[in-house]
């Protein structure tokens, strides 16, 4: 087929025609793909990817509501809870180790996990003709955020979103550019097209009319907002997704008996593979956040681009009285519990699963994907602090025997 | 269901047991499971995502092989190609937008890829009792690389895997700390479970029965590796995946006429945005490399935990006679065409379909993915350079009109 | 001499009784070192570095004032000057560089320059027994900034200072740690004593008596400051010295005629600059920002160790109507008009020649380091642009033919 | 005096001319600038800091050579000294704490110093037409490192330095960039000039003459250097002056009777310390290198412009049973102890202090200066470790009561 006859569209004859055009059949086009219809252009087929769901991992999550104007967290309550997590992946061993760090987190008390903030940032930018234009820019913004929080909150436009909420705008100048990072919330979806559309519409709508200074340029984004590309900035500070906490003080007795190692153990693989870290210049401090957050965002219709961004993390171990402290700290974890990929039917059922589908349950949601983050983060470390990594080593032997 | 009575296995009942107590039923369970018996365990269901197949992707593909014993990686040929790339998504917008760079690619004389180095590293650390030892493990290992490389590949045991050959050792000595990158190549395989056992061997076969000096521990991974989290010595390096690069040169026509702006207006953006990450501590600097390689590894059986680390990007964009000079390099492209997620029939079914499926196809498939994604690059970038980047507001304002 | 008998005091008998242990005498005996008896213990002579002064620099100096209480600063004024540069240093070429540099402006219109954050951090640790009671600390230290900043404001004590004013304080958890950046301003002083007692009472004083949670341990500095180590938090943000803006804008025949290349050339090596930057995990783009601030540093009395977080730089060309806009932001540039080490003779007297001793010349001070800063980069690129960079290796073959 | 008169030239009537002009007379033009007036242009009067000495510090130092061809360096013996530093500052109290760490190591059995790596590099571009031809030109270059050696090695031309040494050849390709690090080494030089003037010559007389591809530009410099700006790539292999290990086993007695602080107490420090400097982009993990780093090279006439580059720093301390283990790695230590500022008679008396004036020193000096910055850092540690930073405070309180 020529590349101009190529059918663009998802009705059912598109479909086929894509298929038949490609000699597509059996497993991958098995699937009714009806439902899927909106979720991307010249739909095809589909792919498949097992989940297993491991359980329970028990943990103390906080309730959290967003204060007005400004949007600070407020917790405004705690529980505990036991909770199921599916996992889509095809990575042996992934499943069993995840159950094992919830188990000995289990036998020590379990996880507890803090939303700590919740932003999303689109960091557009004004070219100016000078610095001294961009500075003049940058304080017109600054003094002006309470109006322009007011001026979107007031829009009658339909293409606006009321949900995608202004909380601060920062600037940032460097040469004749003024950055300008607009953060805002938006409830319980991952935000991207509600505040794309909401930053163009104060770019265009306030800065460009009301501004002191005409700039030369206005770019919607131009890579401070941190959007799938980890950084600093937001390593640090989050800004991009909700900033999660989780924690839990493993005991003495769970270390040895569960994960079949030590505390001591524990300590020394921490004091080398944090240095490790450093040695090799990695922004995040921790094991493998990746494997836990791909697969349950696989599982769950979260955007699977921003892997990434939201498996940076921040992991420590120290001793305390009770056993061994650990702890991670995940930034910017971009999840939704409405929009996007949780509509379409698969997804939304393992949402459902874990108590997370629909709206008031993003916070929810974030809590329980750290405390699983964590569990695993526990269980991998263990098999690597056995001596010679051995535990760890037999993991890997076990489920590649085939080569 | 009792923590205790979690059924673990995979067999049909454990299986059907474990659904009825999770209640779940439907689409989630409808999918025949027995092909992934050996995915993970306590699998549970599935998940699905739709895939769109955007093509043709014109690219003049180079033919490589692997020099013994170092490594080294030869070009042995060049050849022209067009390619229709499964991509597994939701992303409204973002197939069209790939289709759109291709053609704009395709009237400007294609893609060009290239790849330059295939390694992955295993870090071990062993730790000493003091910095002169470590000093000294590491003097031995530097003098000792080719008597390790023969020893590993003469190594009779089963479990050591003759696929992942060693090719380079380097130390680092931080504190009393050793820490050692094993550079294995793992032919057509992603090869994590591969490097890990030769790891393995090599640190308590070789290094701690030869050594002058005996480490007080020795860690099969300490965090130089680069596995799963995004550093800079993989960035820069590369060492984790293949190195990967894709260039085109887009004509003043095809960039007014497909992609609806000016070479000035897409040199302007490069300008900011290049700036941008350096402010905000990006490593990468480029668009959103992350959502083509997530698509395209959801389709293929990817490890989904390793999109953060295969979408580290560097793009740039320069003006030349001809026109618009774009370029991606992706420093380390954690890809297989055999073993892992690429065993299983939808996976395998969507390789297939890029002529990427089985062994010695490893080289071509990581060409394949760089110029899909340079492709991206292209037209997301176009999309931004309009005038207030209204473009690129359309495309979020059509796919999120509904909040 | 025996260790134990090493006299510590400056007192003419014991500096003499050192210089004779020694050996020492000469040059290095040979300056009156009455004025330094409180400059350092064990005085024992001292080291003397050529200056060169260059000039005319032209430039626009903004004045600036700190609104209270807050800190913000509000620019008063604007005024056109020339000053001439003492540059303390043995690199042949660096001198006259700079004073190309300043000629290329000066027929351009010289330079301007904009002071745009004045704060300087201590940031202290409080660790705690877990991650719950660092959470509840951090609520506690947010919402009590306006009454800490009042408690510090009255403090009788002779010990805390009342130049180094209280501004934000900003918290970040991670593992069981609260970390609390207390951000200040301290007049015309560098500020790091004056700041690190007044933290010290804010921790002792304030955080042990009043937050309901008892941390374990309070740590006045757990490098979360920034003192002394370029760190990507205050390479984007500033917050450990005054965040200086410089521009300006080059004409084509100022380009030509008194820095031999064209722009376009300029763009080429800017191009490549920003792009090795980033491929070799540079935080700064820039070309050579700490051969200017080492120069200025050492004659005036600077702290030398803080040479490289103060060097932490981000320049911009852009081609524009009126010629080559370029500019350079320091967003640490950590310098002092009063205390330390301006308060000796020599440091006095080149900080009087540039207009800049005592109080109330700080803001001026960092401009026009600023200003020096930039037009060393401008004539260093523009020799780096020549064909070949056959300028930039005339420059280094001339000054050192000899070996 | 205008500015088309200011006279340039460092004969004594025209130094008197600018001194004149400038209204400078008394401290600063009083030393006799005769020997520096091949220093730097314009040459106008003299900048002064007092220098302490401190010691002894008892240290066990390595001897090396480099081994041809390929710079590798060899340990050829070890002996154990006590040497006297020297240290240029105005910072009241570091000399004391430098002195304080310095006996806590001689109580506990002294420093020992490695030198593993020695080399300086000039990373210089090929800017090409394509992607296609700058990998093209890496292929070259990769294979003809041995010519580019030997064709280097026999040039008979002056100004090619037969010091500096061709090591290695590194390629970079990003865009359309060929970026090509030439590493050296340069003797007891630091070596930027005639790094500079070799590379120029392979560049223009080897590169652009042999290399199948025409670049459209050479560039001598992009910033790949690591040339006074802190980069990941210099700091975590070195490749920019010497990298240099210390180490120290202070026992518990040392800590608690000359530190007055407790091993736990320190260790706890290096906890928060190490997550600290993740948690704000720190590339060193380290407390405050730069000031030992600054004071010596002040006094011993390094550049000042590269205090930050050297003071990359990572720091480790560890458990062991005799005690605790401090280590310091200086990846980068950029020292001389022939050229430039190490010429002139101040700097070469304090170096002869050293026992480290003139040829063959190199070695020797970068181990004092890793000695003395860990001595530094012990201290200004144990005084951070006490209860709530009090003896840090105390330190500071002393000396800024003033204020």
């Amino acid at each position: 087929m020529e590349l101009k006859r190529w059918p663009r569209k998802n009705d059912p004859e598109s479909i086929r025609a894509r298929q038949d055009a490609l000699g597509l059949n059996g497993d991958v086009t098995a699937i009714d793909l009806a439902p899927f219809a909106n979720a991307n252009e010249m739909l095809t087929g589909a792919a498949v990817v097992p989940v297993s769901v491991v359980g329970p991992v028990p943990v103390e999550l906080g309730e959290y509501e967003l204060e007005e104007p400004f949007g600070r967290l407020v917790e405004t309550g705690r529980a505990r809870e036991e909770v199921c997590v599916p996992l889509a992946h095809t990575e042996g061993g992934l499943s069993a180790s995840l159950y094992r760090g919830a188990r000995a987190a289990a036998e020590s008390g379990g996880f507890r996990t803090y939303v700590i903030r919740d932003r999303i940032t689109r960091a557009s930018c004004f070219v100016c003709k000078s610095t001294e234009e961009a500075v003049q820019l940058a304080r017109f913004l600054d003094a002006h955020v309470a109006e322009m929080r007011r001026w979107l909150a007031e829009r009658p436009e339909d293409w606006i979103s009321s949900y995608a909420k202004l909380r601060e705008v920062e600037t940032h100048v460097v040469g004749p550019m003024c950055h300008v990072m607009w953060a805002f919330t938006t409830g319980d979806a991952c935000g991207p097209n509600m505040m794309t559309r909401n930053a163009y519409a104060l770019n265009t709508g306030y800065v460009m009319e009301h501004a002191p200074v005409k700039a030369e340029r206005a770019i919607l984004e131009a890579n401070m907002g941190g959007d799938k590309k980890p950084s600093h900035r937001y390593f640090e500070r989050g800004g991009h997704g909700k900033t999660v906490l989780a924690e839990a003080t493993l005991t003495d007795e769970a270390v040895r008996r569960v994960l079949r190692t030590t505390i001591d153990d524990l300590l020394d693989l921490s004091f080398a593979g944090t240095h490790g870290a450093v040695a090799s210049g990695m922004q995040s401090v921790a094991f493998t956040p990746a494997s836990a957050i791909a697969a349950i965002f696989a599982a769950t219709g979260q955007d699977l681009g921003m892997v990434g961004t939201s498996s940076m993390a921040h992991g420590t171990g120290r001793r305390v009285e009770a056993g061994l402290h650990v702890a991670i700290r995940l930034p910017g974890l971009e999840v939704a519990t409405v929009g996007g990929g949780t509509s379409y039917p698969h997804a939304r059922r393992w949402l459902e699963l874990l108590g997370c589908a629909g709206s008031g349950k993003v916070y929810r949601f974030a809590q329980v994907v750290a405390a699983a983050t964590l569990a695993l983060e526990i269980s991998a470390s263990a098999a690597m602090a056995t001596s010679g990594s051995e535990n760890f080593f037999r993991a890997h032997h076990e489920r590649g025997s085939a080569r």
